[in-house]
């Protein structure tokens, strides 16, 4: 392990999961919790997630050679802006945010000398916030996407590979461009489409909704999700956002006028068209 | 037990549960399935599903106190002319299909003096077809809507309810236009959008799909389910998934429309109010 004290700001769901992976995973070091509410930082360190906590940011980052951004991404540029001038020599700071191109390009430039950012994205999580459902295998066999820029340094970047290996997830690599736009199409906005469908059901008779299966829960349960966190994705990815959204409109304004036509043929097409592109994923 | 020679007509995932269910809560009556496909029947009745089978479908229903319709509804019309004159005075038809009101208004009428018809639904499924997928406790605690008319025989009613309480399903009448509203927004229209986000998603660009987490694939699992099924019920639903796949695309334009003006305040409180909706079904 290439890192002795670690500090994660924000210790949600993502973040507490990954302490407890590091940890069953024989880490040694210390870890320490950062936030805003001292007393779900104190429940989180009698739970053994957390070696020690702190509210005031830039005293639990000053210790620390490796620093996780857990935190929704609208804040990451804030944080970095207070603890910047905290943060030792040497020391990498990474991430676990949905968005990248976007937070490298303001973050990436408020690095103090001889500090390292190195961009990540774990392919996990759960509707449910907070340490209360953390599982130290979240990670296990999840992807991770991890975005080098033309800035980031190798030896960093080394060290971050391995720190998810170590947690078992399996790296993948890609430019931080290229991850807002498959991470648009297919996470954020499968995000609004719940969201939007919800609210829709809802408008066209109240109280329906319970009238649903499993399947209109499975669909929905995206809709859970914290929203501030989805708001703030929704700000950093704006333009790939758009662009994936416009695509499932017409894609969606294609079926319509499919059903509209009575063109059942054409339309069996395109739900087997979507079926076998579905099938393709079922047994990862 | 109101019924002693029972025939389901499709012997797939529904039908078969539907079986199990009533011979694992001590039905000692004969279950008839009948098919198309003699070779499927076969197997069925060696598992122990139905205990006799026909392919000529005037035979499988000539004994039969109850006919179950289980197949696509796209073919119920075509069934009723075929086996009508065949089935016996005093016994009753009921069906499983997803779509009630246009099958109602069609094969209502093709009933022999002295039959009865009620319509139903029971809200349970998987994406998995056929008699492999069934289980016996399918429908225990979900809910089948049974859908009387003006026509409907009060006796004939009476008996489908119980025969559903039976399976322990929990029983909820309406009518059929109504139920066709409310279950075009909560069943057909999320098909609808799971298909169409699939395609979507493969088109902005192929092969991305197996980037999506867990949330992608309970979002779109039900874009694994049987096209033809899917295609029939848009084709016997038009009308109602028409006016709700509309209300979802203003839905939806509102959100573009959010994210377009960088309104996040209001963007988050569109995602509140679909969060809210969603949890108010979380413990059902």
């Amino acid at each position: 392990m290439n890192f002795n004290n670690i500090t994660i700001i924000g210790v949600g769901l993502i973040g507490s999961s990954f302490a407890l992976a590091l940890k069953e995973r024989g880490f040694k070091g210390s870890i320490t919790g950062v936030g805003r509410r001292e007393e779900y930082l104190a429940r989180a360190k009698e739970k053994g997630i957390i070696d020690r906590y702190a509210t005031v940011y830039e005293e639990g980052v000053k210790d620390a050679d490796l620093i996780i951004l857990a935190s929704p991404v609208g804040q990451f540029e804030q944080i970095i802006n207070r603890i910047g001038s905290s943060i030792k020599k040497g020391a990498i700071v990474t991430d676990v945010g949905s968005v990248k191109a976007d937070i490298i390009k303001k973050i990436e430039p408020l690095m103090p000398e001889g500090v390292s950012f190195v961009g990540g994205h774990p392919i996990a999580g759960k509707e449910c916030p907070g340490f209360d459902a953390a599982i130290p295998d979240l990670f296990k066999n999840a992807k991770c996407i991890i975005t080098p820029s033309y800035n980031t340094d190798k030896d960093a970047l080394q060290k971050i590979r391995d720190l998810w290996e170590t947690v078992e997830a399996r790296i993948v690599l890609m430019s931080p461009e290229e991850h807002d736009m498959i991470f648009a199409a297919v996470s954020h906005l499968p995000h609004v489409v719940a969201y939007a469908l919800v609210n829709s059901i809802t408008e066209m008779k109240d109280g329906i909704l319970d009238n649903g299966g499993k399947g209109l829960k499975d669909m929905t349960r995206i809709a859970l999700s914290p929203t501030e966190l989805w708001r703030d994705i929704c700000a950093c990815n704006q333009k790939e956002i758009l662009a994936s959204l416009k695509t499932f409109s017409s894609s969606l304004s294609g079926m319509i006028e499919l059903i509209e036509a009575s063109d059942w043929v054409g339309l069996e097409k395109e739900f087997r068209r979507a079926k076998e592109a579905r099938q393709s994923i079922e047994s990862d």
